[in-house]
C-alpha cells in the first residue's frame, strides 16, 4: 500500500495545514505596522491560550531557551532551588539550574512515575527560591500535579516555574488560579506548528525577582523582552514565518471553539484526552503495559514493547510498514518504550490507525497469537463512551 | 496599477520560492535517519557558504543569540575586549560585552563611516582578549574592512569575532586565510529564507579559549552543541522547518554556481555587488547622497533622502505606490536616511524597478525639476558595463 509520511511523536506535531500554507508566503518584515499588528495578536491569543492574565513573551529560541531564561532570570549565583524530576526533561532543569550555580535540592522519582507533593513539601524550607518541575514528563509520558505542588508554594516567597512544552495544550491549567508564576510552552506542540518559538508568563512575583536577580543576560533578558512586547515588538529579530504560523493556528483554536479561542484550548485539551484515552485502551487491550501507568500524560502514551522485545524493532516497523513516526525512549530508555503522541493535530481517523496499525505490529510480532480487532473495538468503545458521556452532559 | 508586496528590506529578504515550498511540507521529526542526513548536508553546506574549514554551528535563535554566544563562550568577567562600532549593531556588541562583565575598549566612527585600522592597531594592547566588529553595519550600510583588521591579530592572542550576519553573501571572505576566529551568519539574509537560525564558525584558537572561559551558558554552550553537531545533531529541538528551507536555499546556490556551491555564494556576492553598483548610480543620478559615500556595503544602500525631507515619506511612498517595503533608519537615524537591500534573492528586475521607482517618488517631491528616465539609464549603464567587463575577463 501507499505510505503516507505521518508525524505520531510529542514534537514535533503534525503541521495544521493552514499554517504551513500561511507560513509559506510569509514574505513581511518585522518592523513594518502590518507585522506588529500581527505581533499584538499573537502575543494577546497567547495570553488567552496559557489562561493568564500575567505577561506572555515570545521567544527566538526552542523550549530549553526559555527554560534558560526562567533560570538567568530567576536566580543569582548560590541561591537554593529545588528540582522535581522523573526524567530526561526534569534533568535538564536539574542540569541548568547547576550551570547558572544554584544549591539544588533535588526531589526525584524513578521514571515513569511522578513525585508526590507530600515528599515535595518535606524537602521545602523557606530559603527555596524557586521550584523547577514539569507540566509533563515527555520522555516517559507521566503527568505531574501541578496543582498540588503549586498550593504548597502558597503564600510563601518561593516561585513556581512549569515546563509546560508538552502540558500546554494537553492539561487543563489554572495558572493565575493555582498561582503558577512562570509556565513555559513550545510552537512545535500542541500549536501545530514548527520548532523554533517558545513562549512563557511571568507572574507579577516572577518580575519582582528578576529585578534583583544577578546573572548576565541579554539574548534571554525577559525585562527587555517585557519593554518591548509592551511596544508590540520583540527585541530581537523575531522568527517571522512561525509568528505568521502560529497566528494560522490560533485562527483555527478559536473557530473550533466557535469564535472562543479560550473553549478552542479547552476542546484542544479534551481532544488529546480523547486520542489518549483511545490509545490506551487499545494497548491494554493488546495485553501492553504504560510506561507510567498512575499518572498517564494525555500528550503522549508511552508504551513498553511486548516480550522484552527491543522498541526500536516497533519504531521500525510503525516507519517501513505505515509510514508513520512514532518515538522511541530516550537516554536509557531507549529500546524499552515507544511513544505515540495525541497533542495537537491528531482526529479520530489518526487515532485509530494508529492503534491498527501497532495492533498488526503486535500481531506480526506474536504470529498466531492475537486476533486482529480487538485493540481497534477497545478504542472505539471509548470513543461512543464519551460521545454518550458529552451527550448526557449537554442534556 | 497592482501593488505586489516585495521586500527591499536588508533582513528579512525576499523568501526563495523554492525553500518557501520545502518549508511549508516539512513534517518532519528531528530525531529520525532522514532528518540527521538532511542536518549534516546543511552543516558541510553551510562550511563552504562561510568559506572555511573551521566548525560551523547552527543555533535555533535570533543572529543576536551567536553574538551573545560568542562573548559567553570566549570570555570570563574583568576580560579586556576591544568594540568596534559605527553603528546599532556595533553598539549591540558594547551592551553584550559589557552585560558580561568585560571591560570594553571602544573604538568609534561616527555613523555612516568605518574605523581605521590604524587606530584599532593603535588602541591594540597585549592584553586584549577579543575584538568584536560587523563585516557590514546594516544600520548605515557601511562595510569595515575585515581583512586588514584581521591582519592586526595575526600572531597574537587576541581572538577576532566578526558579525557578518549582513556580511555573508554580500562580501568576498577568505576566512581561514585572514584568520576570522569566528563569523557570524543569519537565516534571514543572504541565505534568502526566513527569520530563527543563525550559524557561526569557531576557529581551533577559539576552541581553546572557550575551554577556559567562566560564564555560565547552556543553551548557547558551543561546547555542547559541537559535540552534538560532531554526531550529526543538534543540542535542543532544532527549528526543523528552517532548516528544510535552508537545505533548499543551498541546493539553489549551488545550481546557480554549476554544481559548485562555492562558485554559487561567490555568484551570490557578485550579484549583491552589481545591484548595489546599480542603485547607487542610480541615486547619483538623482542628486542623492550616499549615507555611507566611503565604504558602500553591497548587502544594501542607505541613501539620505532630498531636501531636508523626512525619509518615512519616502518610505511610505515606495509602499503605497508600489508595494516594495524598504526601510527607513533605525534609532537615531530614523527619518534621516532609507535603505534598499541587495542581499539574497534580487535580480535585475528588481532592481532597476526599485530604481524606478525611487525616481518616480523623487520626481513627484521634486514636482518639475528632474526628468524622467536619467536614474534607470545610470542603471542600466552599470549593468551593461558589467556584461562587457565580464565577456573581456572570460575571452
Amino acid at each position: 500500500m501507499l505510505k503516507k509520511n505521518r508525524l505520531f511523536t510529542p514534537g514535533p506535531t503534525p503541521l495544521l495545514p493552514a499554517a504551513s500554507r500561511a507560513m509559506a508566503s510569509a514574505d513581511i518584515h518585522h518592523r513594518t505596522a502590518d507585522f506588529k499588528a500581527l505581533y499584538q495578536r499573537v502575543l494577546a491569543d497567547l495570553k488567552v491560550f496559557v489562561g493568564t492574565q500575567n505577561d506572555v513573551l515570545l521567544l527566538a529560541s526552542s523550549g530549553t531557551g526559555a527554560m534558560e531564561a526562567s533560570v538567568s532570570n530567576l536566580t543569582s549565583p548560590g541561591d537554593r532551588v529545588m528540582v522535581i524530576t522523573a526524567g530526561k526533561f526534569g534533568e535538564r532543569w536539574r542540569d541548568l539550574t547547576k550551570t547558572f550555580g544554584c544549591q539544588v535540592d533535588m526531589v526525584e522519582a524513578p521514571y515513569g512515575e511522578t513525585v508526590s507533593p507530600d515528599v515535595v513539601r518535606a524537602k521545602l524550607t523557606p530559603e527555596t527560591r524557586v521550584i523547577y518541575m514539569q507540566a509533563t514528563e515527555s520522555s516517559t509520558g507521566a503527568r505531574h500535579d501541578v496543582k498540588a505542588i503549586a498550593k504548597l508554594v502558597q503564600g510563601t516567597d518561593t516561585l513556581l516555574v512549569v515546563d509546560a512544552i508538552t502540558g500546554l495544550g494537553t492539561t487543563h491549567f489554572d495558572v493565575d488560579g493555582w498561582g503558577v508564576d512562570v509556565i513555559i510552552g513550545g510552537s512545535q506542540k500542541a500549536l501545530m506548528i514548527p520548532p523554533g518559538l517558545a513562549y512563557l508568563s511571568v507572574s507579577e512575583r516572577a518580575w519582582k525577582r528578576a529585578e534583583t536577580a544577578r546573572h548576565p543576560r541579554y539574548y534571554f533578558d525577559l525585562r527587555k523582552e517585557r519593554k518591548s512586547a509592551a511596544k508590540g515588538e520583540s527585541s530581537f529579530t523575531p522568527a517571522t514565518s512561525l509568528i505568521v504560523a502560529m497566528a494560522a493556528a490560533f485562527d483555527y483554536i478559536r473557530e473550533n471553539g466557535k469564535g472562543d479561542l479560550a473553549k478552542g484550548r479547552e476542546l484542544l485539551v479534551d481532544n488529546a484526552e480523547l486520542s489518549a484515552a483511545m490509545t490506551r485502551a487499545a494497548a491494554k487491550a493488546l495485553g501492553l503495559q504504560l510506561f507510567s501507568p498512575s499518572s498517564p500524560a494525555a500528550a503522549l502514551t508511552a508504551i513498553i514493547p511486548p516480550d522484552g522485545l527491543d522498541s526500536g524493532e516497533i519504531v521500525k516497523r510503525f516507519r517501513d510498514q505505515f509510514g508513520a513516526v512514532v518515538a522511541n525512549g530516550q537516554g536509557d530508555m531507549k529500546g524499552k518504550l515507544f511513544r505515540i503522541a495525541h497533542i495537537g493535530y491528531y482526529d479520530y481517523i489518526d487515532t485509530i490507525g494508529a492503534v491498527a496499525a501497532l495492533e498488526q505490529i503486535v500481531g506480526e510480532l506474536k504470529a498466531g497469537h492475537i486476533e486482529f480487532g480487538f485493540a481497534v473495538r477497545a478504542a472505539q468503545e471509548v470513543f461512543a463512551r464519551s460521545k454518550a458521556d458529552r451527550s448526557v452532559a449537554h442534556v
